[in-house]
């Protein structure tokens, strides 16, 4: 364990390489956070031991639409002022909060756990597709958003499901696609620009 | 909490917040840290809870040196195949971790924990130089090495701390300044130039 931290004792280490499996830590970031929870016990440290514990026993995924929470089904789908005939599909739970923080939806969501892509060999039957037909199937949703990320992997899936849709009587529709706010034409690449262009109103 | 993660239950909320403290991690990253530790429970949230306790329970700052182990007095300062008349003074145990990984000293240490600053108010009773010149006092000490950042504040210290040791009969010597291994001098800065250049052997 030479390469991590040596001198380190062996529970500075496992913390060192549990905070380095973590999205956006490295070896080094996880060695300066380690050190930061070991310096600062009571503002850091143990907070975060708290919030681990309680997130642990706490927080589940809602078998309705995939949302996490301490209740299930979750505090969305249980929110008599939302609109559960409008479902909006996002890949992951990120996806979710991120529509949540821009305050715009009062419809359910679905989250459907990543997307299709023949690299890294993820098939229908590993997303929540399945579940989501089911729901449609009930009768009670009237329209689908598939606000899928606009890469290829995302573009492929929503195609996939706007097809496993299609035999069902309700709208199903995409995020628009263009000129971001506060985006400089003059910094856009040509695939936005022409999406901005071809979409215009 | 509408910044943070709206649509997030009050665990998942804490979590962001008590990883969003770290260094190196925004409230961006906190959030993606925080859905991947509840997406991966047995690769990386458990592992993280378990070495948080770990860590909690049995790492203390060892008495002599300042350095984080899981005994007090530390491995280093009980190391008989180490030489306890040289020791090595850091700012932060991090860079007594960089000094080991290196594996280039087998000396003990002394962690100062920080450096003399006039604008953070930083003297030298918010440091461990008391303990450091009381070791040196015992007459067991024959060299310290102030291995201090080449900062201004680092330097400035290592000033403090050498005139503080002259009254000692010891050597009291700094890291060599020089080209990095890997340097290219096209890109290095002019005063790192200088100092190889006046330090040349």
């Amino acid at each position: 364990m030479r390469s991590k931290g040596a001198g380190a004792a062996g529970p500075i280490e496992r913390l060192v390489d549990a905070l380095a499996r973590l999205p956006g830590l490295g070896p080094r970031s996880a060695r300066r956070a380690a050190l930061a929870l070991l310096r600062h016990r009571e503002s850091l440290l143990d907070p975060l031991a708290l919030a681990i514990e309680d997130t642990r026993r706490s927080v589940h995924a809602c078998r309705r639409c995939g949302n996490l929470d301490t209740t299930d089904p979750c505090r969305i789908c249980t929110d008599a002022t939302r609109d559960a005939g409008l479902v909006c599909v996002v890949e992951h739970v990120a996806d979710l909060w991120a529509i949540e923080r821009a305050g715009a939806w009062r419809g359910h969501y679905h989250v459907l756990g990543g997307t299709l892509s023949a690299l890294s060999q993820v098939g229908p039957e590993q997303l929540a597709v399945a579940p989501l037909l089911a729901r449609v199937a009930t009768g009670d949703v009237r329209e689908v958003v598939l606000a899928l990320n606009v890469t290829v992997d995302g573009q492929t899936t929503a195609h996939y499901l706007a097809e496993q849709l299609a035999a069902f009587p309700i709208s199903v529709t995409r995020l628009a696609q263009g000129v971001p706010l506060g985006g400089e034409l003059d910094h856009l690449d040509d695939g936005t620009l022409t999406a901005a262009l071809r979409q215009r109103r």
